[in-house]
């Protein structure tokens, strides 16, 4: 995949949403997705050449939202069928039809391998006529388009329930790192803040270690009367609800307690050593990272409750305080992901590159 | 509870197995279980009166074994069938019925809560006669028992696929430490010493962490190809199929790879600070932990999987190469937890204490 991108000179378009027959772009349309831990999301945008200057704000024709996709959690049969209907509502909203689609591009999480590419790619491909591309991705690439405007080019780090750091050099190759699950010891996500937190009072429970303000508050937050409780509670837990107690270690922080900032601090470490190890393995900063910081900027797009959840803590600065420094142009996006996809999709298409 | 144990003057009994008829105890049976986290055992031995001076070898008149009977894995329905069946089968290999059943203590993980507990009671009791005295308990204690033959004084560590520690004073007060599953950093059992494992493969793949022998090692014997498919491969594991990778980790270790000998050592550090701070809570040192030495020895019984493996690391030794030392009487049992269930029923039947 090479990193392409041309200087399209396109009208600036009204804001709102409108059909696919009234924008004035008798080109079709293109369908973003992007399918995360907890929910789907699919927006229609009228397509147009992709370049350096694009229409502000991205005209949305369409949007619809479906439940998780990832057929590692839900299995193929619930992953496809929400796909099918987060696809047509949003075609049904835009005013439009299979007919007018050129393209789509789907970031989802849990695409992870070729295989995993090529079977969602074929889900899609059997909903649309031939000629339709079909663009999948891990979500992650997705969400850095969503920063970077459809440009692949610096690092994303997604630090949500699950956390990922996924990054494209000038010529577009590829890095990732973290974004293994909560077993593989993504330890910055949501998932794993929480499973520290939880195991911190457990260790406080019976003897392991010191006790931690989190004990009161992660109980009263789930309405459990003891630590012992917390056993049962997490034989069978869904990601989105561990990750969902991360506020409560925040809080905890924020009031000074110790087990919980370390907690953080050693999340937020994780983190840095995410986007790093993608940073060096590109050579974002040129092949000698020690000298990092005379080099120019690249973007590193922060996407996810965790990263936005106004901690303490600060990834960049973290990064900065390590001696193998980087500079890095932090982006928070200002479109969501699903738009990310349209627009990655509008470059692919732009420059003719086959990544199908 | 208190920790009863009287002296009963037993005849030493024939080897082998043997009916309730046949053996010269007209005083029924009793049914000892261990339900652990892959497989439940119960067997059937006839009544005695519990003593210091116990029949050696203990005979068993009937042995049963089913699937997982932790109500947390496979539900309540086929957690109560399979409990059904195995004790059932018991009961006809020993050629005893449900008449004969004078008590059943059983063992079973993820019973961690008086509720949970009452539950297993409450099932228990609805297969047997009013009389029959029912005692349910976690399955660390049934361990304990069959090292220490039915006296609940000292303390347990198991590390199978699962770790827990557990202990009892002689005053009966008890005290447990980890044993709270996976994703509450049970960093000493089988599945967290594989989850390390594999994390450090990852970390290795992405350039977060060192190169690591691991990653040949365990992608053959899983047969994979790549790191990335271990990604797929975590999101179902059976705990079982997680810490079945741990003689993988051993190996390396014993090969010299640095990240595996680490792993190893962390995890032996974890199962120590199990077993301290459990005996640190009921003063079986003395109340001054620090002159642990001087005080005269007490019963630590080693069970499972992870601590029989043959591994270069001691938990023993481990302990008392720590600052505040305490010198256990290491015990590797000699009759397998169902049977240390069956004397502890015969502990609780002899001195007529009323646990249940």
């Amino acid at each position: 995949m090479r990193n392409p991108h041309s200087n399209g000179n396109l009208p600036k378009l009204e804001e709102g949403r409108e059909s696919a027959e009234e924008n004035g772009y008798g080109d079709g349309v293109i369908l973003g997705l992007d399918g995360g831990a907890t929910s789907t999301v699919c927006v229609c945008v009228p397509f147009f050449p992709y370049g350096d200057r694009l229409p502000e704000p991205i005209p949305i024709l369409g949007r619809a939202v479906a439940g998780c996709t990832n057929r590692n959690s839900v299995g193929e049969t619930a992953a496809r069928d929400s796909l099918e209907q987060v696809i047509s509502e949003a075609l049904v909203q835009s005013g439009s039809d299979k007919s007018h689609v050129r393209g789509v591009c789907l970031g989802v999480s849990g695409v992870n391998h070729p295989s995993d590419q090529e079977m969602v790619q074929n889900w899609i491909r059997d909903m649309f006529p031939s000629h339709v591309k079909v663009y999948v991705q891990n979500d992650a690439i997705v969400a850095l388009a969503s920063g970077t405007m459809g440009k692949l080019h610096g690092c994303v780090l997604i630090a949500g329930t699950g956390c990922i750091a996924y990054g494209f050099d000038e010529d577009g190759r590829e890095a990732r790192a973290s974004g293994a699950g909560p077993i593989l010891g993504d330890w910055g996500s949501g998932y794993g803040i929480s499973a520290q937190a939880l195991t911190a009072v457990i260790r406080a429970h019976d003897g392991r270690g010191p006790e931690t303000m989190l004990t009161s508050t992660i109980l009263k937050a789930l309405g459990l009367s003891s630590p012992d409780e917390l056993i049962g509670w997490t034989y069978h837990p869904s990601w989105a609800r561990m990750a969902a107690l991360v506020p409560q270690v925040v809080s905890c922080a924020e009031a000074g307690d110790e087990i919980s900032d370390k907690i953080l601090v050693d999340a937020a470490d994780d983190l840095a050593l995410s986007v790093k190890a993608v940073v060096q393995r590109l050579g974002l900063c040129g092949k000698d990272f020690s000298r990092c910081r005379w080099k120019s900027f690249f973007p590193v797009v922060m996407v996810g409750g965790v990263l936005n959840a106004n901690m303490k803590w600060d990834i960049e600065k973290k990064s900065q305080a390590s001696t193998d420094t980087f500079r890095a142009q932090t982006i928070i996006p200002k479109v969501e992901p699903a738009v990310g996809a349209a627009l990655l999709a509008m470059n692919f298409l732009t420059v003719k590159i086959d990544v199908s």
